[in-house]
């Protein structure tokens, strides 16, 4: 037999294929089962019952477990790594995360993206940024279809040929309906019977702006991670190929695999959840966020929010907005002793019970 | 902007916190996922097939796959955590475990604990002992509510601040019914088509007190027990803030993360499971069990159970009690050569079928 | 008390226990749950929506979640291990793998096998050759029981008794009706709505005899392949038990733990599946496949096909099957660079829509 003819297909875009105004209807789609849930929400360390007593969610007007927010954002954001960062070289910024419908057990989500602008670099002719705006549907054609959250971001992605011509340009975002599903309160509900289940101190009336809070506890990140990121189908491989980094450690920041941001980023949410989110009923909005140093295995994760502000919440005296402030980092060896290095900030605002309702 | 005010909130209780007689409600509870069902029941290497074959299970008169008693413990005792050892130095010993309704996934497990007692040391006047009752409800104001198991133990607990004087005293335990269901045997089942599913060697009549099991198989733990202790929602430092311990640490026994007592408990049961449990329908009672040596990421676990009687069940010709004494162990080097170090034990009388009427 | 009797029980069959014609009933059986199912459909990276997105199954006319091939073999193979290759020294050759009925969630597998061949090494008398057929069925007894999967292998398994004689000897297999279950294609079916959940390019159309793909992935594998074997319920310890190793180094490959076979395989299935198998309705045949190297912590795994041939699919002129060879490979350290070593090699034939009637 003659040799084969040998075929190594290009995957991902880079800079030059991105359009302003194109769509990227994403592949797969991803139905979040049992384990997926488990496997996230307890990585994460959330404390929310809402997401671990099915009787207590049930109580309060939800079908079941809800997913953590950043459980719902990593199984939507992880369908735009193929088409949108497979190539890229950093995720720069995530901008107005907006959540919908509350994600459940069973449900299946689905991502498109849509290109909103494209530049390229002054200084790195080789790289440019790109903004795209995804929306995550769950249950496509079925009853219960919904808008589950959208977002954009901001991207640095790779030319393929250094010498192509990006399509530079920027359109407005579209204007996605999608603001947070929040159960209803009602009387007849016994909500104080179930008080005891969430911390006592992290209601509405709790929280006071201008205090930071330093959430106690950290976590170590381990090389599960790279089983956590095959578990969302992200598929860069700068997370899971050791052997493309040993061939050329130099080409990669600290000659290693680099932990998936989405991983900080939920393990942020859950490190700080005793303290903020205990007591919410869902995640509004994330104004802004980014992620500020690299993350790997062998780091200890720490989080802190300080809170920026509070506001009523309307229609519902129930409930309150916390305006917060997250930030996560982690101590580097230095000179014989440890630095603090900051690698996650994220505008957060938290959608609270308020004691005078609930307890 | 001003600078935030700093909050640091503490964690958990210490001894001068602990009042004989008072009660907590742990916060939180518990549903048993597929995922958190799936990760445990594995990981522990249980082989009795009431734990892994649905069909089997069912034939048996339970209503689905049965939590093995190990799962069943961690998820009701990680609860108990953060009001009663986030702050403990040891867990000195477990104490009249029973076990009662069985556990299935989607259950939802609710634990509260009573303060029976509290001394302070003699030697070290910065601890003491507390010694609690815990009582794990399973789907609390639901059709199926049940007491799925009860225990006491003994726990050395820090002070917060060494000069305070501990509210010493010793209440008697309350009288919890709890006993362990069993489904009734029933003529017309045909478990003897079912018989070749578990090992023919392991029936009521083949045990022979005065005898020492060796268990054939040995499991590596990897740092994976850090991602296991989290999804059981233990919130202590000790196994999984390893910036803790490289600050300090002389602090920390060994300087390394500890590995969760729960983690050695469980796989110590599963790998006792093929000599003595795969043909048991429950574990009755543990009587009296302890940790004998801490566990590491890199150790080698390692069991063997002594049968110490066996006993009839009152009411049931077809089954009887098995008293067993299990041990774990692992190997350390030493000099050159591996020394056996014990790290667990547990009285345990186990239910096991008569091959009579099973085989 | 006096001191107890020692017990230590074998486990496992050895050369001299295998007779031409003995039936192997297997322990144990398993329900696949939602915690197994995410674990090793996202572990091996599959890209085919039918495992990862219910209402793409569900549109195709299957029943939900399909497992992938490779978790059904994984599922159904390790059943067969403490009694056919608990003492073997390695398994030499898969033959002739045939897959029936689709596996979902909830399904319970069972598996017999019957011994074709024994043969003793002419080279090595403390070991031979034991050939056996193996077959997999779901749901026994119950509505929809039906063969999943049938498969031969031979192992090479080691004399318990140097000096025992085999019962050589070799009977032909057993004809084992298995063909696989296809859904019908239905007119009514909208399937080109879904196309965009698939790649574009990998219809039977696009498939080319004499090319051979090089899949861009690659995966590295971390001790975590401990708790996955176990998750298997594969008893064999040279996966898991590390001290059996640092007792005795030399008598093991490498003095390291080695990956379960099954751990290599679904993964090459997986890190080709989005150049081969994203259009893929099932897997016909496995017709040979082998390991050719170990497997160790730390190797990053590497996956490339051969497209061997065409055909058309008797009945079906939506599908076609195209014929593969699927090799994995790693790369070691040698000479201060990198050689590339064949880990696996699997004939394989894929049922393949065709992009004239489902894009």
């Amino acid at each position: 037999m003659s040799e084969p003819k040998i075929l190594r297909k290009k995957t991902g875009h880079f800079l030059e294929d991105f359009v302003p105004g194109q769509l990227f209807r994403h592949k797969l789609g991803k139905t979040v089962t049992e384990g997926l849930f488990a496997a996230f929400t307890e990585f994460s360390m959330t404390t929310n019952p809402l997401s671990k007593n099915a009787r207590y969610a049930r109580a309060y007007g939800f079908s079941g477990l809800v997913c953590p927010p950043g459980l719902a954002m990593l199984v939507a954001f992880s369908q735009t790594v193929e088409d949108v960062s497979e190539n890229a070289r950093a995720n720069l910024e995530y901008v107005d995360m907006r959540f919908g419908a509350p994600v459940y057990v069973g449900d299946t989500i689905e991502v498109e993206t849509k290109v909103l602008g494209v530049r390229t670099s002054a200084s790195r002719p080789n790289l440019g940024i790109v903004h795209v705006q995804s929306t995550a549907r769950k249950n496509i054609g079925e009853r219960d279809e919904a808008i589950a959250l959208t977002w954009q971001r901001k991207v640095q992605v790779y030319k393929d040929d250094d010498k192509a011509e990006a399509h530079a340009g920027e359109i407005a975002p579209d204007a996605i309906e999608c603001s947070l599903w929040l159960p209803p309160y009602e009387q007849g509900r016994d909500y104080k019977r179930l008080a005891h289940l969430s911390n006592p101190d992290t209601y509405f009336e709790d929280f006071e702006p201008g205090t930071r809070i330093e959430h106690s506890r950290g976590r170590t990140m381990t090389s599960e991670h790279i089983a956590l990121t095959a578990m969302l189908d992200n598929t860069s491989q700068v997370h899971c190929n050791q052997y493309m980094i040993d061939r050329d450690p130099a080409q990669y920041v600290g000659g290693q695999l680099i932990i998936f941001g989405g991983i900080p980023f939920v393990l942020c949410l859950g490190l700080s959840c005793p303290d903020v989110a205990d007591n919410a009923l869902g995640d509004l909005v994330y104004k802004t966020g980014r992620h500020t140093a690299p993350l790997f295995a062998g780091d200890t994760v720490f989080a802190a929010t300080e809170i920026l502000g509070k506001r009523d919440l309307a229609g519902r005296a129930d409930l309150g907005v916390v305006e917060t402030r997250l930030f996560g980092h982690k101590f580097v060896k230095k000179d014989g002793g440890f630095e603090k290095v900051g690698i996650f900030e994220l505008d957060r605002d938290v959608v609270v019970k308020r004691r005078s309702h609930y307890a």
